[in-house]
């Protein structure tokens, strides 16, 4: 199965910095995620689109985003985009709108943590968009906490920290 | 969702004995697994079945698999079962025959490398398992290393360590 | 042997806040660390003294760190200090200056990355710390990156992010 | 500081292997071990003189090892030796009575958990051991559990896994 992961930075891939002691997206992590995971099936290429915390995307970074992934669904059997949670909903809407139909399941995950951190739940989410990746019909979704949500009305719950439908 | 894991032991769940250096099932490592993981809508209740490793299953433990499973999707809306790898596709096949109709999907994971290492796929594969619990329909299927295959006709590739459709 | 230890915050007990994404000192993180090391022979106790980002430390802050440091010799063998590196060198410059003779070995440490990343300095520093406090006679130390310096006249490295004698 | 690093395997050293499922001395982790940790000052070589559980060892391997730590010390200012537990005793004992004068301080090591668990104490014990080198007259030592023991007289103690004095 030939899947294409973009990625957009956000928290999942903040890396920290010894110098200033900032925790920022410098750099994608996503090799070092992949390699930890077994995926024998799976041919995957991926794609730095954007990269920044969410809060700070553009509506000209949402336009890209919505451009690659118009282009990966040619070349792939499934799109994985990594995103920051705070504006995920917003881009998965403008996806789910924009490119009717869609032919192949695109999934967005993230994380509440960095991949970096003890305790991150990157490897959970990363791990869940591949597998919704192969299991779900075409259409637009958040995939992260044991959860596949399908958009259009997907929010974050900023309360309990994950997402859900209102 | 209300979810029954059923564990029998196998690699996934083997533990070190500092006193005699020997990798055993000593005791189900379970609790701590799933606490890494966050499973907002999850009620999981789980039970210690037979705890071996797999090669040394008999027919009468398989028998109470088969009872255990058979319980479980009474009170529960998806089972999953940890297994070793050696006989797990025997045990799924019985599963297979036996259970039919269903009514709910019936998960069977396990891994080639024990929890406990840290290079283990345990994680991948629980997550796997518990998120195929919630996207599959009813049937018995082995969840592992980006794959959810439906049996009968499942088999470990014993040069690729993986499962495989013959 | 018994041994103290006065935390300070720095670096090394930043945490991580899912609601902003901020990294801070929020709690100390000293009994998770040390459940990790295997320490027979020591009767730890362990206090918060302050607790902040040592550029944000106070001329009064440093006087409290002195005090505890007096009352925590009184009744150990040994006192390691955790701190944040960007000032530790002032704080154990006055702990040299003013608590002479000093009795017991007092032992600063600290990281360049938070206890909570994967590739963290923390655990050896904190294990070097502990070591030295068994190991060197009374003065005052920072123990990081595998040397045990003696105050006077330590300098942080912001080149190669260690500490040196100049 | 020049430091030698003689692996002989033991436990420390033992890895899984995923296609019969046990855990023996297949080969050295001692690079991914050295990875992980800050050591600015070392330039550290290291030889594997033998490779086994220490209980399968022969005279004629202590010999090796004796004979190698003989020629290490010669290039180095401190040898760290990792060593099976079981049998450590005899080989400290062995060097501390073939060695005289040491001229340089051989700091023997090894852990009760294998560095390929997530709570194995090798990391600790080899932090440790490559600090006490920097830090002890001439000697033959063990590092393990925040003690340095000198030889002659050091026992493996059974009943609580570590080593201590008679």
């Amino acid at each position: 199965m030939r899947l294409t992961i973009l990625t957009t930075g956000g928290t999942i891939e903040k890396t920290y910095n010894e110098r200033d002691g900032s925790l920022r997206n410098y750099h994608t992590i996503l090799p070092q995620m992949l390699s930890t995971l077994r995926l024998p099936d799976l041919e995957v290429t991926y794609e730095q689109v954007v990269f920044k915390d969410s809060l700070e995307m553009t509506s000209a970074d949402r336009a890209r985003i919505l451009e690659a992934t118009r282009e990966a669904r040619r070349r792939s059997d499934a799109v994985v985009i990594l995103h920051g949670t705070d504006t995920l909903a917003e881009t998965g809407s403008l996806l789910d709108r924009e490119l009717s139909p869609l032919g192949v399941p695109v999934i967005l995950t993230g994380a509440m943590r960095p991949y970096e951190f003890r305790d991150t739940d990157a490897l959970q989410n990363v791990t869940e968009a591949l597998l919704a990746a192969k299991l779900v019909p075409a259409g637009v979704y958040v995939a992260m906490h044991n959860r596949v949500l399908r958009f259009p009305d997907v929010v974050k719950d900023r309360e309990r920290l994950t997402f859900r439908k209102p």
